[in-house]
């Protein structure tokens, strides 16, 4: 059953009584680009002197946690590194704990990326028999060369694949976009006639990772976002209670909760 | 209503002498790669013996009509130009009679479509604000910068959008496969959030072509292809006959007829 509500004054305070862990979206939440969205940092600050702690969760998979915990100290955010939960570094995470990989990968992606894969020793750029997984991330020299690759590595039923995320775009201002890393995927998916297992949100795999690393209660969670269809569905397939955050179509400061979306 | 049946003797006599125009599937119906089918080029010349039309009809937007002529005379086959139709040829045709384009096309294919946009005054591969069509066919240089120009133009609303298949794959022998015009158009069509004019099978277009060429009367028509989601629903669509030519999995010589497949 969805129940939905503004959320303010009291509303507010009395859900807010009853967390212990919230977590963040990062852009169009926290920050648009690399200015953060006013009264961002002060809400960190409040929630972390009130003990309550606070995660950082992105589908972004062109940065390292480093990298995010460098922004988020220069923008005035209190953070750790620990609490900076990225696509790049979790692509690593899981093929080391869930997948248990013993292999090379074969990656159509970004920098930060590559950085995580050769820390692990896993990193193939060349045709490799190696390859025991692909994994796809945003990767802006995609090209036809690599989808052929690609797909004869996928060929082997055994060859995972990976996504790290399925946004169609990346919205860039005055209603132009980028090709996100899920019109890549789908190109991929529809040549290999396979569907890859896909960690960032709306997967709840991010979400479960946290609860492993940190065993947090499932009903003192919030999770706080600007999209329905990724962060709003995932906190709501985790079972957790949600804040959607509203941009522009709604007065300044506004927030709307949102208890169980769609599924 | 479905009806199919096998082909052969009588009942293949009974069909053939109510037909008066025949459109065949090229590849893997008249040949594989460079070798005709055995048995293809006499079917073809008893055929045309008879009084019948023949047409020959491809999604491969690869080949220019020229380029298929040459190939079909230089196996054997009796074909004129005027019965070729392929997608690069009816790629211009349609932006000519059917979208009547005034202004320029963005183009992601090979060099058979660049030579038909050329052949009109049409191509263009630099930023062009004249550019009113997207047209997509199978591009080996596909890359993520063509996809940014492609969502740039398509954000105009009036902006065609055109592809010349669907086709996700390309069968390379031994179990291979290339990536084929399909998965490409997964990618700008999940990037645009846009669904492209399909011009090859399919999509009646072509047949649809060949009728107003030719006046056909599609109750004396047959169509003859090799793979269900392409030849057959296409012919289906049409609402002509069809027959569905089966390589390795029946009898050398077996042919099948699906009457009204499922559209």
């Amino acid at each position: 059953m969805v129940r939905c509500c503004r959320l303010a004054g009291p509303a507010l305070q009395d859900l807010l009584a009853n967390i212990e862990s919230v977590v963040f979206d990062c852009d169009g939440v926290l920050w648009y680009g690399t200015r953060a969205i006013p009264g961002a940092v002060q809400l960190v600050a409040t929630l972390k002197a009130e003990g309550k702690r606070v995660f950082f969760l992105s589908n972004n998979s062109s940065g390292t946690r480093a990298g995010y915990l460098d922004k988020l100290l220069a923008m005035g955010f209190p953070a750790e590194l620990r609490d900076i939960y990225v696509t790049a570094h979790f692509a690593a995470t899981y093929l080391k704990q869930q997948a248990r990989l013993e292999g090379k990968v074969y990656l159509m992606g970004g920098d930060a990326l590559a950085q995580e894969l050769r820390d692990a020793g896993w990193l193939s750029l060349r045709p490799d028999p190696a390859v025991r997984a692909v994994l796809l991330g945003f990767d802006p020299h995609f090209n036809y060369t690599k989808l052929v690759r690609a797909i004869d590595y996928l060929r082997q039923p055994d060859c995972l694949f990976l996504a790290t995320n399925t946004d169609s775009c990346i919205p860039m201002g005055g209603g132009r976009l980028l090709p996100g890393t899920g019109s890549l995927l789908a190109s991929v998916q529809c040549a290999s006639q396979r569907r890859a297992t896909v960690l960032g949100k709306p997967s709840p795999l991010m979400f479960q990772q946290i609860v492993r690393d940190c065993g947090l209660d499932r009903r003192r969670v919030v999770m706080i976002g600007d999209r329905l269809d990724t962060d709003i569905l995932m906190g709501s397939r985790c079972g957790v209670c949600t804040i959607l955050y509203f941009k522009n179509k709604e007065r300044k400061g506004d927030k709307k909760k949102t208890d169980v979306p769609e599924r």
